[in-house]
């Protein structure tokens, strides 16, 4: 049996208009005698609201009740939605995570799947139902529900695409496909019909939020299909493959540019050229479970080395009251912050086998005389920190100057 | 292990504010070393709320979808309280239906329960862990929810106590116990401190409505003492029991007078007096899925009778145009509705060994001028129609008649 996998986010289902709309959209793609699996996330903010609830009456509520709270927003969804279908004549059948047997660690809030059992799901789809499974949501041995994390729904998607080895999976959101650039940015910015996984893992964790890297990770890891694609229309999106050889003849050096305006930079300074200090910092840094992004390292004087790094913004003051201490314990200089910084970054597998990039990369935000305070770079992407307002029109001039412009947006 | 279930409904947990009062509580009276096991019902008007949803998308959304949607109200309520207990020191675990192993039938919506397996509580309880429990939910053998019906968490907290052997279980309420009457409408009515099984049920059904009357014939069959109390202080309430010897000892022959004004009478006249028509009539109206309650059946003319019987107000048109077809088709008289009645009965176990109860009744009755429309008996209650208007003095004579009224509220 043909098997399609379509995931509806939140505010897709944010309330009974919408859900009817998406019914509607899944009656009409539903073809006799082909599967259809249909994975939703909570309706609009309901898991936020049970949150804040959870929060109002334990600041620190333990992560398996949480899970067991919030992995409630899923099931109304999917319940609604499953009778909101058979209202419109097809058949369906709303299923948890612990109904559909997707098997997770322990690790409450932040699980992982390790197994499932498409037993269920083929038997109902056989008898020809829709199948709607609650996202974000599984169950660990002890029977306790667990959630996947912030946008597990993707993940549910492509676990359950790959276990039932489905044709494809279909990820709908409020944009119509991942775009070469933000279009409110950038106005000649176009859709990306074609993106490997490794770009779009770029591209998603330098800011462009269509869709879950741990998705498209599983989606890599399971040679799974995504096409990301508007809730509100029926135009082709942006398909995320394995990387293909016509994807090089393309000659595109550079698939993307991002822009991340959501981190702050901290540097420490004098800490004194010894082996094993780095590795002090940023293991105290990590034990505070702060994510640490880019990291740079600099002879300053004699015997000494500055250190910066970006953290995400919310946690820059917990993260600076931190490092205040762990430089009196190691005998370092002062910790200095700057709050307002913004990374861009250009993506593309194509850069690979393309020298000077990287050059075109900084004598474009020279000649726009942009200030680089920071560089990292990967096989696939580089990544400068520039001063906030700066941002913008750095990601406009690396657009141009890799000639990513178009003059109207393609198909 | 001494176990105590408790139970809280859905206006005790509706807000942040009041969970934390029953936390508040529910940690007062834990007891190290005993068991403590707590259902909740869902929030306020949760319920309500998911139905309405429910309702917007498919008017006749199917049962299966039903339970799974308003399955999540008593787990969101349940894993709220556990946080709140956790926050308050206390050790707590939330467990839905499926996860207690709650049994039972297919029935959705109205489910029954047919097993329950202790292991996972009694584990719990074992860790000192204070177990809520999200009421009103089951899975059925193919591990579908399923809803015990409208205040099923009552159920859910007999069966538990039932199962775990409990020393007792407590059914919270805004009430603080049993009352002779409602004392809004009789001054002198007392808080009955012991109340035997049969009678609750008779008040129950009668329109007493403090815990549902399937819970008490649960409680009935596996002998579970119910303490029916206020969630708002810790004076004791009244006591549900078996029917013992020091009951009768006091003397009480009427244990309490009930109101329910919440009935319609229907009458269809000049019904041919030949067998099986009575059956013909009551089957089509059972086939409707309409509860009838009294019937009277008298004979007006030579070879015809009258019956009358009275049914839920909101069942009253259905029923009524129901009733003017079956008229045609078994050549009957016409069909005539009163609206507006009240049903007054006594209740007490006393009254199968003292004559001339009814008798009292009638007279009291009389003496008010009130006129008696129907009258219904049984071996602990008799009831009588009256007009909706002769209600509430009507219960206030009876009151006085059996000697109920009390100078205060005894303790």
């Amino acid at each position: 049996m043909k098997i399609t996998v379509q995931k509806f986010g939140g505010s897709s289902v944010a309330d009974a208009v919408r859900i009817q709309k998406v019914a509607n959209r899944i009656i009409q793609t539903k073809k006799p005698g082909e599967g259809l699996v249909v994975v939703v996330s909570a309706m609009g903010d309901t898991t936020d609201e049970l949150i804040d609830l959870a929060q109002q009456l334990n600041p620190a509520p333990p992560e398996r009740e949480m899970d067991q709270l919030i992995s409630t927003g899923e099931q109304i969804s999917s319940a609604l939605l499953a009778m909101t279908l058979e209202a419109g004549g097809a058949k369906a059948v709303s299923l948890t995570g612990n109904q559909v047997g997707i098997q997770t660690d322990d690790s409450h809030t932040k699980a992982r799947i390790f197994k499932i059992d498409p037993g269920k799901m083929i038997e109902e789809l056989e008898q020809d139902r829709i199948v709607v499974v609650a996202g974000f949501q599984g169950i660990n041995l002890k029977k306790d529900v667990t959630t996947l994390g912030r946008g597990g729904s993707d993940t549910t998607a492509v676990a359950l695409a790959a276990v039932l080895d489905a044709a494809s999976c279909e990820i709908y959101t409020d944009v119509d496909g991942v775009y070469t650039a933000d279009p409110r940015i950038v106005p000649g910015a176009f859709k990306i019909e074609r993106i490997c996984y490794d770009e779009m893992l770029e591209l998603a964790s330098l800011g462009t939020k269509v869709i879950q890297n741990r998705a498209v990770e599983f989606a890599k890891k399971f040679d799974v299909v995504l096409h990301v694609r508007s809730s509100f229309h029926d135009g082709p999106g942006t398909l995320v493959t394995e990387e293909v050889e016509d994807m090089s003849m393309e000659q595109v050096v550079i698939r993307g540019v991002s822009l991340n305006q959501e981190e702050a930079k901290l540097t420490i300074t004098l800490v004194p050229d010894k082996p094993g200090i780095a590795a002090r910092i940023f293991k105290s840094i990590a034990e505070a479970n702060i994510n640490v992004d880019m990291i740079i390292q600099n002879v300053s004087a004699q015997g000494f080395t500055d250190v910066s790094f970006t953290v995400p913004r919310p946690e820059l003051a917990k993260t600076s009251s931190l490092l205040e201490k762990i430089a009196r314990e190691i005998e370092a200089g002062e910790v200095s912050v700057e709050e307002k910084i913004a990374k861009v970054s250009i993506v593309g597998v194509g850069m690979k086998s393309h020298p000077g990039v990287a050059a075109t990369m900084f004598e474009t935000l020279a000649r726009e005389k942009i200030n680089i305070m920071m560089i990292s770079t990967s096989e696939i992407k580089i990544s400068c920190v520039v001063r906030a307002e700066d941002g913008e029109r750095a990601v406009r001039a690396l657009h141009t100057a890799f000639g990513l412009d178009r003059e109207e947006e393609a198909g």
